[in-house]
């Protein structure tokens, strides 16, 4: 990994020292602010130049149909994809004759900087038009935590050695034209202005937009309304037209005066409510903001930031990138998760349109794990949303000729838009992660009215669901039989081991829930001899091992299968070589086998884990950013922490670093997220199974003090891991037991206890050229 | 099977004696009238009311873009479809003031027949107009297999009982206006008006339309010319406009006088030629027609197939619904393939639109065994087609990553058209069926000019892309991964049975080529190591065997599966349940583990054919045409010959009585293979390893006796089976020795031999409602 000089590695911020145009598409992502309801990406305030401009708002999204070369049953007809609403971020500046536009006369500073405490993106020019005329523009911006429909900008433009006439415009505009995203002229042209204008109106220095989505039919409000800084009766003017508002003011500055003011800006959307109502809505939400006032609005922010990070916040001693990089992630994990209230989290958050803007497994899978232990308030709303869906995963299940519910592999609505079957509706171990989901967080939070509510409804339609997709073999194995696991280098294969033992475990968890919520039960419709067959299945279900190599194949036969050519990829693969030959050969894109040792660690002997995790590692390519923090973990586990550390700093570098070039689709929430888990399930060791939480704490060469938090029911557990012990700590009323290395400790005072050392063993081989790159320096091993 | 009453029952023709509207679709594509280069649908001459309009070229097709939800690397970008050329077989007819049109007036009989040994389509009718006008008209139509170029129609009409003035329009008309065919707006709107018109012209009698295809870019000619019968002096006048040509002709007709003409049509078509030199082409093919004349065409047409027939028929005692279904069949199959001259046989031949009008390895795998032993000119030119889209086929095998020559799962132009690939490229069976239709053909034939040229290169190239797909696994055997089988209710499985015996067959055809034409094959670069390893990789070929059950897994694993829950069932399968779960369950479309019985019998001992085919006929649902005569076949070796005559019946009147519903789309050339296969390689017991020819006569109770004729290089074999004895005798030069029964004999004289009485054997049961209806009716089961 080679730094990106472009951003100051320091521990609380994310600083841009210099504007690089060649990067503006991944710093529109990294600079991204959001509260998982409204998204900004990181435009220049005046919009120009960008690479993609974005604004988004969770759930509002256009239908489009999805064309097949030859159809087939259950094949889903049309998808939904993410929009961009109306654009209220813009705001844009003229000096004397000439507009702001870093691509023309000269910046003499630009800095821009994200602020993980205090919840702002901070912007500093100084530029001189081509005119000679020199102004300095600050501007604050943030998407408030705790008053969800809204986002503010503070924005002040100073003349700097002359006198300067500036006009200052702020906008909201609908139906902005967008770089091509595709080279199919389909899911562009449906896109191209999906935005219906049926309203538009403004008072004083207010504006409203509504608009109805074209195929959708949902409809968006959003409305601004500004202060100016100093100078009450500065004139300005307020124009509105279908799909413009426009707030203009203007001044001729002296050297060193400065005009600004705060802009207020509100979203709203609705599938149901009317246009009346929608700008009500946003208008009330505009009015209570500027009665807060923009500093107090900035202060709010902070309090709900230190909060946070009071709880959620890693320190991670001997990496300044890493150290950076996991409150990076986590502020960003904060802001896809915070104020979601029964939306999806996306796989981009609200960052940029990859994706389509979908929610996929790994939401389940790697960011609510961290959100439960570090913010679980938004947990209960993610599963909340799971649980809202559940009739459209229900018909999804009959569609395709089985009980319970099958969840979709990708969506915004909860309504599958995946056309690819055998990478979507196949890799049905999706649902076996949302009812890991719902066990962890009641596990963690002990909160028993939602596991009696949407919980057991989840498990108990998910345990369904498995037990009409397998069956049992001649020699009373419960096998499933032509199922993708999480490895999408492999398809519709028998026997997942991943699949298999998840599904035991959803099996198992729905089977404590009937006994534990009897009467939900009964409503339920669940009797004891559906709760015993999903239990029989579960204690038969088939893993298969292949005892002649000592390891587990990731599906029935995978180890037979031919070795890859790694001497002829072309990586990411998928791009280079067709799915038949990656799917009959082993090569695995991202942790499948190895993920199952770390969500399952019972199932295997600490034997099995090492030589599976050492053959895993030999064929795996690591074409996907879900991989690297899963290979972390499990790499901590069987101690072979330098590739730990080095694959902790991959997750977390994801984006920073634009490891996989595409961050300028937005962020990789859950790669973000596996820089959590990496620290605290890889060098913590954490497990939870059931109520108790277990740790085999052990650091890497490189790092020579790990502290996290770890929420716990009402409690917090601080956990201080140095090289040679591990310092427990609870803060809050629960009296917590947990084991470490082994050894069951009840946490009634402090705990400082010995770590013993780490296993020897040989470091695993990967693909030639796919080794991740080596964090510590001094043992520096390629170019 | 309920005979359908339209049709009558009848040795050498097919005929309907009313004209069922409801039946117009299944009607113009059992009537179309095809050389293998011009195919017309048996649409009514006065061109409505029609199902579907139909005038097809062999070749002439246009490219549409294949739409994808999600992209794959090597996912073919682009489809081709065949095209309804211009319309030649368009005669109008006025009855004083009123068109003949059936749907009006009164249609006091109609009469259609398919002669299938004059090779015409006769329409006789007596119809009255809504003004009470009645004439007769009998037109005879046919498309020549002597002069290629060339179809023809000669016409007339007469008055019955009272004065008529008759006025007839004779037309050729360019992109007429179809019924749409798809539901997928994509796939109509391209092909809605698919020719621009270059040229159009006219002289005397005579009218040429050439045209060029909007985005295949092929030149299209259409001419034609007319001779009045009789009055040389009756006036008549010939119009063109870009998309139509009109001859019109009129008379006053006293009552039983009758004016008529012979109407000439020539086409042409070319990617490469020029307008003016297309237009001369048809224009000469014309003038050679029209100096033949019409009465000596006929006759030509006569002989033609009366030279056929002395080869090709086969006699049936004792079922005369299969009598006329076979001679049908054959003469269909002789359709599709008489002057296909290097282009392809496609499923539909050209008789409709079907399947986009592509051809796949059924015709290597059902139609050209057939051809070879019946009318083997045409297997040459079938196979130099193949060997014409051999580069294509390199580039594809390259593109995919693999050695040789991957040929297409469905094209017209030999290029993939395929945009499924888990049923498309997968299934690499093809490329042996395209090797074993060399060996069959060059050991029927000794073609040893073939052999080196052509058939050499097809067997090295295929050859190598078996070698290339396989591996050997652990235990040195010569695995074949994640492939496709026959059966499409399977796929991406490892070690399918047919395909691993197949390419076994192909490897070794190959090895057995190099040897016998050493210089060829050191121009084609193979090395005695490159032989040699097709060789070993044939000997240990991997074939799966589950010995719990004592049956082959038509795949790894195929017999771990689920069963279907057929009580569940809606059919077709494929229309009703989701590929996820048909694929992973056992239940079979179509023959597939059966069909490696038939084409590799010595891999099997009776005992496992017995067991295997019993375990099989429980699971398969026949949702494909492709089945029911490979089952007949199989079921009669095995000694179930009842319901071996159930399955001939089914695949012989698979058209006749429309048993898929949807021979509106053209007929089933493949099924209609079927028929002879069923006969002669199911009751005759025929199959040919190499060299020697063998038989296993064996007739079906409902059977009295079977007669038919291989040809064998110079010479014909006729077989005659009784129920007791099978008489063989050779016509021509060549020395024959057979094996019957296991004997072998040299027919050096006409030899009658004893047939063994058949094994016992209990009869194997269908899935519920899967049944072939019984053939016999003194033993009927079901209503």
């Amino acid at each position: 990994m080679i730094p990106n000089p472009d951003f100051l590695v320091e521990p609380w911020r994310l600083r841009e020292c210099t504007l690089n145009l060649d990067l503006l598409a991944q710093s529109e992502s990294l600079f991204a602010l959001s509260n998982g309801h409204i998204g900004w990406r990181g435009n220049l305030d005046e919009g120009e130049p960008h690479a993609l401009p974005g604004s988004y708002l969770n759930g509002v999204h256009e239908v489009r149909p999805l064309p097949y070369a030859e159809r087939g049953y259950g094949n889903p007809e049309s998808s939904q994809t993410v929009i961009n609403v109306t654009n209220g971020k813009l705001i844009r500046l003229l000096v004397d004759d000439e507009p702001l536009d870093l691509r023309y006369g000269t910046t003499v500073s630009h800095e821009r900087t994200l602020d993980f405490r205090n919840g702002t993106l901070v912007r500093e020019i100084h530029w001189v038009s081509p005119a000679g005329k020199a102004v300095k523009v600050r501007s604050t911006r943030l998407v408030s935590f705790t008053q969800r429909a809204v986002a503010a900008i503070g924005y002040e433009v100073e003349a700097v050695d002359q006198p300067v006439r500036v006009v200052i415009q702020s906008e909201l505009i609908a139906n902005e034209e967008l770089p091509t995203q595709s080279d199919d002229p389909r899911s562009a042209a449906v896109l191209e202005h999906p935005m219906n204008a049926v309203l538009h109106a403004s008072s004083d220095a207010k504006a409203v937009l509504v608009h109805r989505i074209e195929h959708s039919g949902l409809g968006v409000a959003a409305a601004m309304d500004h202060v100016v800084f100093g100078d009450d009766d500065l004139p300005f003017r307020t124009e509105v037209e279908p799909d413009l508002g426009r707030f203009s003011v203007g001044a001729r500055l002296a050297p060193g005066k400065q005009l600004g003011f705060a802009k207020f800006v509100a979203y709203g959307w609705s599938s149901t409510r009317s246009v009346p109502a929608l700008r009500d809505q946003v208008e009330a939400a505009l009015a209570a903001a500027k009665v807060t006032g923009w500093e107090a609005l900035q202060a709010e922010q902070r309090e709900f930031l230190d909060a946070f990070w009071r709880d959620a916040d890693v320190e991670v001693d001997g990496d300044a990138e890493i150290q950076q990089a996991v409150r990076f992630a986590l502020f960003h994990v904060l802001q896809a998760g915070a104020r979601g209230e029964r939306r999806a989290i996306a796989a981009k958050g609200l960052t940029g349109p990859g994706y389509d803007g979908h929610a996929f497994w790994d939401t389940e899978m790697l960011v609510l794990p961290v959100l439960t232990y570090t913010y679980p308030e938004s947990v209960a709303h993610a599963l909340w949303w799971r649980h809202d869906t559940l009739s459209l995963a229900q018909d999804r299940a009959k569609q395709l000729g089985f009980e319970g519910a099958a969840f979709p592999w990708r969506t915004i609505t909860g309504a599958e838009c995946s056309g690819y079957w055998p990478a979507g509706t196949a890799a049905f171990h999706l649902n076996a992660a949302v009812a890991a989901a719902v066990t962890r967080y009641v596990s963690a939070t002990g909160d028993e009215d939602f596991a009696a509510t949407a919980g057991i409804e989840l498990l108990v339609e998910t345990a369904r669901l498995w037990r009409s997709l397998g069956h049992h073999n001649s020699e009373g194995r419960f096998c499933i039989d032509g199922v993708t696991g999480p490895d999408e280098y492999s398809a519709i294969a028998d026997n997942n081991v991943y699949t298999n033992l998840m599904a035991k475990r959803n099996l198992l968890a729905a089977y404590d829930y009937v006994h534990r919520f009897p009467d939900r039960a009964r409503e339920l419709g669940v009797g004891e001899e559906e709760a015993a067959a999903w239990h029989d299945a579960a204690k038969a279900v088939m893993v298969p091992y292949d005892d002649s190599l000592g390891v587990h194949p990731q599906s029935d036969g995978f180890t037979r299968h031919q070795e890859w050519d790694f001497a002829r990829s072309k990586y990411p693969l998928l791009l280079h070589h067709p799915y038949f030959d990656i799917y009959r050969k082993q090569v695995v894109k991202q942790a499948d086998l190895v993920l199952a040792i770390m969500q399952c660690p019972e199932e295997f002997t600490a034997e099995q884990k090492a030589r599976d995790f050492d053959y895993y590692e030999r064929i795996t390519v690591r074409d996907s950013s879900l991989s690297a923090c899963v290979q972390a973990v499990v790499a901590a586990e069987v101690g072979q922490l330098q590739l730990a550390h080095d694959y902790t700093a991959e997750a977390a570098l994801m984006d920073i670093a634009d490891l996989e070039h595409n961050t300028s689709d937005g962020v990789h929430i859950a790669s973000l997220a596996g820089a959590w888990i990496a620290l605290v399930f890889g060098f913590g060791g954490l497990r939870q199974d059931g109520g108790m939480l277990t740790f085999t704490p052990r650091l890497p060469p490189g790092l020579s003090r790990l502290r996290f938090t770890v929420r716990q029911r009402q409690s917090r557990l601080r956990v201080i891991v140095t090289p040679d012990t591990a310092r427990y700590e609870v803060d809050g009323p629960d009296e917590l037991t947990i084991v470490h290395h082994g050894h069951t400790v009840r946490l009634d005072t402090v705990q400082e206890l010995a770590i013993p050392p780490a296993p020897r063993v040989r470091p695993s081989g990967q693909p030639p050229g796919r080794a991740p790159r080596r964090r510590d320096p001094s043992t520096e091993e390629d170019g």
